[in-house]
């Protein structure tokens, strides 16, 4: 879970980055950065930091930061504890050159590579898998950036998009299943790279196509070149399915879906056989909302923001203790009581990882007077851990990995349970044979080798 | 714009003072603040600091503010600037007791009093309404409470809900208009006070019922006495429409008014009479979302959240120049382009005040492919000053108060422009002697005498 | 423990104030303030925090007071705790004139007068002398300040040094006894006020003299006055002998005595009939350096800085625990070994007040291999509590208050222990009588009546 | 300007760490930084950060670096940006082992040695020589810590004190002139390496002796080794002698001499020749205090704290301009004018580097009243940069580097100027061969071949 932007211009884009990511901070809040080559001090001068985009980067940041092109990265720590060293981008010199990485993803082989960088001498500062990316990659660089990228992705194995800083260059590229979005986008002479077409509407550029897997794409003065990672290999396209479920914004358009019909369609898909008697349909916000507004359009029924969100709760919240713990869900969301008593609720919600919090909701519900209470998920079960960049717990603790729906529901305590067939999701993804849907059905399109699941 | 909240319990309420602030924290971010009566040192501590509830309150907060009774608030300035001197609760002693106070509303005769104050002597260490409170409040209060607070509403004129923390009694206030709203509700044998109902739900407790317009209400150990603060004073209820209209939670109930309800239904009322040829109905979010819910049903039309909101947008953002402008409007909410393009849309919001988000976000729309914007407004056109609390801007910056409708859609961009009438509005309210509505019609209810407007 | 500062001119003075107000800092690094007249805009600009000078104040808080007069403070708590609500200066409002007040000392009869301001329905919003002395000053303040202020030192007893600012006027005065200092300067047209005259010495002015016991003076436009407070009463110099024994810099001259003057010939007195055989006279850093040269110089010795001072520890140090509180002394300061192994040392202090820093001083030097330590105090055992603004413990803390010369010796570990003769202090001060000494003969100039001791 | 420290025990050693680290804080004040091994986790965890050790290291992070063995590191940026990336220590993993470093000094062949590394595909992450040592040891370090540092410190040249953290020991060693100090210690079983021997002394160990030049000590369970780092070359000890000038405390005694009898001694020799018709002899505080007393003492006459220095001068300062700056020279220093008017005076201070602090106090004496003012250096004048870790200026910038004695004489303002001989200040330290002093003569031990001086 991360989000990364670059952008190749011939004026100063360092606010432009900042707007940018800006707009995909909902990919990482833990920290973020950015990296711009100063073409006057032949130098790649960057700032990253534990922290919001808003609050790590003030105008004095800005202003420092004086540069025609860069990348920027936001992120959740999935391999790499939650430290400052791990926060990107990651920025090198060598040999005279200056080179910065950010990725978003996650390698299935980066303790193997370390292991053979370390035999041969070669030190590590920190626990990211960007780091070894960053190793390889300078390895072989000399001066060709493609060739040295081609080379190190025929080491990397897993799931990575990609871009690169270099002292004449900007490059973007996306691993061979293309697990992680990269979007191409335009604005005049200047190009925009990002994990969501967001950052290049807010700035006003036109999005000209996904990064295609196992492509590499090369800006520089005057040239826009791409190049496939290998003659020999053919990517398989495995785009991460999970964006749509929840991860990526209402407005991404990735791989030809847009989240946002994708989730509306889910919760169509959801009511179209669904026989259940119902008062009103209930979102748990804010990314059940489409899947709700889907199902209600279906069935015929009223949506009803039933469930009121605090916008002010983030993580400066003083954890409640076991006792308060119901006090924590209501803070979080509370129940509009008027609305909800005596009634037959269809509750609709994106997915279930652990199932606390649905336990919770209905609890909540339960006790607003709600008379009967019908979940509905608009996606599988998520019984796999995600090993592509994606944050999922450990198998054991995902409640599907092993419960029965029925258990599950059990367990929540709803009236009944139903998860969209994984069938009609990829129906209506367009595509069965596109996307990776491992955390629902365990099919990993690249083996995890070094990775304890 | 504050919110308030009281608590009388026989165990430590810190945290659960905590809780509830955090519930009302839309109605004020600037500072915050909680007083506890120490039972055992027989003093008042206090913490008060500019920041969210969240930034401000720590464990360490928490535990400090160890007591049996308490009261908090959350303050957006309206009179008052925006400094650490006017965070409330205020709080000081008098003839070995304590007080604190704290206040939502504006007074509209503070300058006459603090004049006549100053006669005797007095001396105001802030330019807050609420210190005039407090120095009347204290010149009367002999021990007691009730009687002093009688006096006081005597003196002071224009709007307010108050709580008030002495050493034996929690007290909850309200003008004798009751234009600012305070629920009552108990937990047990516990009584909570608030502006907002989702304080004392989230806390666990039942809402009781309002406060009434010129009611004080005492809570001491083994009583609850209501008293009405004059004999020969009616008070005449003029409860604030705009908290339904705008300012209040979803979930609020005030003066037996439902905020959500009315929200729909004023969307509702919209639309019956409404025949515009559109694809689709889309609300402003977060605010407009109701107010479109209830249009969309009451048209037979689905509602698209084709405006994507970006959660992290605060106050922490660098302000665009004028000429990246158009970024800052999208950058808060993209236009979803997909859902937009060539369609005719009734965009839905709750209200218009300057007119200038609404002129950007139209903008935006069109640049986006909208054929058609028809713009919905839920209340009426806000056309004069609020002098009883909301921050409305000074009448020369409201759109409304210097152009027809005509004028405003023109400067707006849209190509039809519709606002709720006024009498519609208030048939949704079910009263139209009950409300405050002054900012749509200039009926002020209390005489401004020492306020420019 | 304060320090204050005032100063009038015609142009901006905010940056000299800093100036001023960094160069006391040694009289109180708690909080510190500064207020100013904004010409402009008639009112009182100020800040006050928690913290030191230079944290406080950077160049956009310098930018904002902006005025051609104004008031500092630097607070190190002894009446009032220790709280943000009783920085300084206090500043407040009342018939449309501004006042703020900045005072070192410390009242005795603060209660009273509280009771009484009590009683007539005043309310005090912090525990600080401070704020009584403002109210009773606003209570008579109808213009002419000097009347006010006079009525106001009618009332207030005790230890006051005091600077207040009004919209035309800058007026500085002293308590009747002259118990905390006060002195005036000049450059050119500008005056100055400040507790000590390091601060008009580094902005360039010059001294003119002190401010007298029981003196008001006025700047005015144009005018500067001087007033008795009052007709009837003859004020009784009583001088704090502590600034010179320990508070002051030595560049400092209070009421005719230079404190590093009467530093070195205290510390040539208690040479003068010692005779006890030495091979070095060792100072207990900062200030026991005077006392030691003037010890040396009289004894025909040598001084050894042979306790080293870490400069950096300050209040950010992590409390040694019990076991390591030999590490606590040594890293504050340690013994230079090779110069103090087998000889016998004349260890010289300002003061001993606990006893508990030059007992473990005492231990450092014995393990670093001194043969003899013979302790030499450059003042008298204080043996009594100050109640006129110096921040001594309760009298049962005071080592010197129930323990006997030898016995305190036995504590301390020393060989000898000797303590300048409180007449030969005096002969040293030039006058028996105008210094208050009380600290250590219990002589109390002014009764004590609501203090417990 | 760095001074480090290293620790190996058998029990929790980060608090002795932090108290050591506390006592060579004077060493560096922009950036600190400890690591320890944790013994359970087979990792090394690391806290380094901008500031000053008292504000970085509170209770929380101490608890967190539990362990037994541990390194620590203060900074001032000599090589290497002021950034948060050339915070040390600097921490490695590396086949499967932890490595972390230390480092005082300056390598003069680094930028070689990046190009080197650079070509077999090595990156650096950042500007700092100490990353370079860390790559080299990395890349030989396969178990056997003493070949690998041998074989780094075969490639390193320049000057060295490190300590090093690996899995199993703690490693000591000092480059083949012995440049930087560095210090052995014991505590019972404990083994103390630090910069200075006051870390040493105040955690209440035993100083053993120097690290020799060209010796490697390992510390492991049950043995400490001593090793040279080669057979071939015969070490050349080459102590710096400006640590005894003035960048070690008092206490300091490094290559068998003690800092501040050597300063003392330089003050004597000063006045031995000195022919002088003088009042009284002033120390330019803190760092001319030894000498001025040797001066004194030599001379017969009495040292006077005649230059009052504010403590509370640190970094948080508002910068003067121009027209302020004689005020930003007495705020630091004030002179105490009764002691200095009419006088003729010795100034005494330990060095010349630029020239202007000398004028300014100068300038400030005379307006003091001064008759005439005779400056006393107890070093000779500074005519070369320092290459081996002394943050002296560019040569262009030493005022003795293009200036006779009299020409510095008439830019400085004073009567008369004197430096100590080059040969007296040898005598003084007890060798003419053992010390470098290119500072003062240019003669560099070790070539400078990339770096521009």
């Amino acid at each position: 879970m991360c989000g990364i932007i670059g952008m190749f211009s011939n004026k100063n884009i360092a606010k432009d980055l900042y707007y940018g990511l800006y707009s995909i901070q909902h990919r990482g809040q833990e920290s973020c950065g950015l990296a711009v080559a100063d073409d006057n001090e032949n130098k790649i001068k960057y700032i990253r930091e534990m922290g919001l985009v808003g609050d790590v980067f003030k105008e004095k940041q800005i202003d420092y930061l004086n540069g025609s092109k860069g990348i920027g990265h936001v992120r959740y720590s999935t391999a790499g504890g939650s430290i400052i060293e791990n926060c990107q981008p990651f920025v090198g010199t060598l040999r005279k050159r200056n080179l910065a990485v950010a990725h978003n993803g996650n390698l299935v082989n980066a303790q193997v590579l370390k292991d053979m960088l370390e035999e041969d001498g070669y030190m590590f500062q920190t626990n990211s898998d960007t780091e070894v990316i960053l190793y390889i990659l300078a390895r072989y660089y000399k001066g060709d950036i493609v060739e040295s990228l081609k080379l190190t992705m025929d080491y990397i194995k897993g799931a990575y998009a990609l871009v690169i800083l270099c002292d004449d260059a900007l490059v973007a590229a996306r691993d061979p299943h293309g697990f992680r979005p990269l979007i191409m986008g335009k604005r005049g002479d200047e190009y925009i790279f990002a994990s969501e077409n967001c950052a290049i509407d807010i700035l006003g550029g036109e999005v000209i196509r996904d990064v295609e897997p196992g492509e590499i794409i090369v800006v520089k003065d005057g040239s826009v070149e791409s190049f496939n990672y290998s003659q020999n290999y053919k990517p398989v396209k495995k785009s991460c399915i999970f964006e749509h479920v929840y991860f990526a914004r209402n407005d991404a358009t990735i791989d030809g879906v847009n989240a946002y019909d994708f989730r509306i369609r889910c919760g169509e898909k959801l009511a179209e056989n669904d026989e259940v008697d119902i008062d009103l349909v209930v979102p748990v916000p804010d990314s059940g909302w489409p899947g709700a507004l889907g199902y209600a359009n279906a069935a015929g029924m009223r949506v009803s923001e039933a469930l009121v969100k605090n916008r002010y709760v983030g993580r400066t919240f003083i954890k409640p203790t076991q006792e308060e713990r119901e006090i924590g869900v209501k803070i979080k969301l509370n129940p509009l009581k008027r609305l909800i008593k005596d009634k037959s609720i269809v509750l609709v919600d994106d997915s279930i990882v652990r199932g606390t919090t649905s336990r919770q909701l209905v609890k909540s519900l339960r006790e607003a007077g709600a008379r009967e209470i019908h979940l509905r998920i608009t996606s599988p079960p998520v019984a796999y851990s995600c090993f592509y960049g994606i944050d999922t717990p450990n198998r054991a603790n995902l409640i599907a990995s092993n419960h029965t729906v029925e258990e599950m529901r059990d367990y929540i305590g709803c009236d009944t349970l139903k998860f969209i067939d994984i069938n009609d999701m990829l129906d209506v993804a367009g595509s069965h044979t596109n996307f990776c849907k491992a955390c629902f059905d365990g099919d990993y399109a690249v083996k995890i080798h070094d990775i304890e699941g």
